[in-house]
């Protein structure tokens, strides 16, 4: 003897709301009060109402959505870049939606997302709220966090970078030249990531014994206008107390100090080394071609794009949350310090 | 009296095809050979056929479709950014495909983007065959070319940038300081917006009476390793037939030639003057800033979405193909000539 399957009316009833309001809910609407959402949702699980489970789209109609915080950087590019070769392998559409600077898609965002539906989402230095997870969640569809920021929570699954580690062999490198006083620019002081890559820096100068001088460790928040600001104060310091080298927390701050320093009349290496991360395009061909971390952002990108369409079809991988190592390039910004 | 509408079995009779081949023409499906559609838009056409229009979508569910032949480079994401802020203001999503370097697109491109569809397509530096054109406007999908090469056809709606007057500016500006050696290197001889900025170039020259050497115009691609070998290539000339000043074509070439510089031991702006073209975020940033003509990317991303919505929503604008002016900016890559 089979149960009847539960309707919407039945949900409605338990949940002490009218069918359309059911309907809102199920298709991920917005104007539904977030109390009466959880009624619903609670209605939903207890009854064991079933969803209406979408087929498999049409080969070639599947969509990804790929949600950024901002987009105008070459690092966003590398990002793009790697997402739309591994969408292009699987016969998948990208959707790119910007989020002008917020961290948090709008309330607006997530009607629209359900209504498409795409077979998944993925996030870059940008979360969602609980209720709009738990909107997503209930529709099934997978979200993947590409992880610049080390801050996702712990049940979603994430692709990021070893920040620490990045941070480490930058500070390392510069210790084995010789360098004994060395600045690092953070990014902003609440980004996990910026906070990893400083404790790398911190750790590489314990071991080898040298003290971090904490007038050298400056905030930035990772573009261009920060590196500059922060480096023409690093230079304005007495020769003494002037840093020798640079970690300068991302490409787009080492390109600031790059500016900085020729407009101080430094000479880069002679005068002062700089280290980037990213290794974005831009580290091979500034002059001098500049010394950075690479954290493999288009294998980021690929990588979460084949894990989001995994889990779309039900595999659950053995790894859902990997950090990629990161790798040290090194080009001409860096070089011993000049002689006392 | 009104006439039946004819029916799908009534084209299919007319074009001696089965029912499914009409309606895979109908969809735009890829598998069918292109005489068989040919010959089934024509049966449509001459019964007056209506395709079944949709109506308009949901609010924020409407799709607009970027193609990029390429998306590595800052040029692709000052234009993602324009097009970006305008859907976004428009609560319209983007959908963003990266031909992987091709600049038409394949016959699976027209499939899945007509099964989605749709309310317009933006095509930046690539172009519809003909008979893509035709699947496309046979669903009344408006199509708007971003026409950074200035080689879409007539019929075509298109933004673009006017890069004749852009390179007649960057010349008349280096003649202005006194240069008469000044090199130019070009985009790919096939692209018309080189073709335009060179002829620009040859007519800064004219009017000032100097005489362009054809030793000193180079071809290049527009990306940074282009720019590069022919500088190495111009500043490995005798002193006496070096240039003195370098039109670069693009940003990434000007990029390039900073790099070929610094290797020869030239410093810019004191022995040799460089400007490069797009204005892109790292002109300002880049040691010495880059002098560049502005040819407003993001503003032309920007014009064309509302555009492409426009005809979307059945509005034909007064104006449907235009360029944008394009504005010389002056930064420290560019002084007077050394003394002879």
């Amino acid at each position: 003897m089979s149960t009847p399957k539960p309707t919407i009316a039945e949900v409605a009833v338990l949940a002490r709301v009218s069918a359309p309001t059911v309907s809102k809910v199920i298709n991920g609407r917005a104007d539904v009060a977030a109390e009466t959402r959880a009624r619903v949702e609670d209605a939903i699980d207890q009854l064991g109402y079933q969803r209406r489970r979408q087929g498999p789209p049409a080969p070639g109609t599947g969509l990804v959505d790929l949600v950024f915080h901002r987009i105008g950087s070459p690092w966003a590019g590398e990002i793009i870049g790697g997402v739309e070769s591994a969408a292009a392998e699987a016969r998948v559409s990208v959707i790119l939606t910007e989020l002008g600077g917020a961290h948090r898609p709008p309330a607006s965002w997530v009607e629209t997302t359900l209504a498409r539906p795409p077979l998944g989402i993925l996030l870059v230095a940008s979360h969602l709220t609980p209720s709009q997870r738990e909107q997503i969640a209930h529709r099934s569809i997978p979200v993947v966090v590409i992880d610049t920021d080390g801050e996702s929570p712990e049940d979603v699954a994430a692709v990021g970078s070893d920040n620490w580690g990045g941070g480490l062999l930058a500070t390392r490198h510069l210790i084995g030249l010789g360098h004994t006083r060395i600045a690092a620019i953070g990014g902003p002081a609440t980004m996990l990531s910026s906070r990893a890559r400083l404790d790398g820096f911190r750790s590489a100068h314990a071991e080898a014994g040298i003290a971090v001088d904490p007038h050298l460790v400056m905030e930035g928040d990772f573009y261009v206008g920060a590196g500059y600001r922060a480096a023409r104060e690093l230079f304005a310091m007495p020769p003494g107390r002037r840093p020798t080298a640079v970690f300068a927390g991302s490409d787009m701050q080492a390109l600031g100090v790059l500016r900085a320093a020729h407009e101080c009349g430094l000479v880069v290496p002679r005068d002062v080394s700089v280290v980037g991360y990213d290794d974005l395009t831009l580290c091979e061909w500034s002059a001098p071609s500049l010394t950075s971390v690479d954290q493999k952002l288009a294998t980021q990108g690929a990588v979460a794009t084949r894990l989001v369409l995994d889990l779309a079809e039900g595999r659950r991988p053995a790894l859902d949350r990997v950090n990629l190592t990161a790798e040290l390039v090194v080009r001409e910004s860096t070089a011993p310090p000049p002689a006392p």
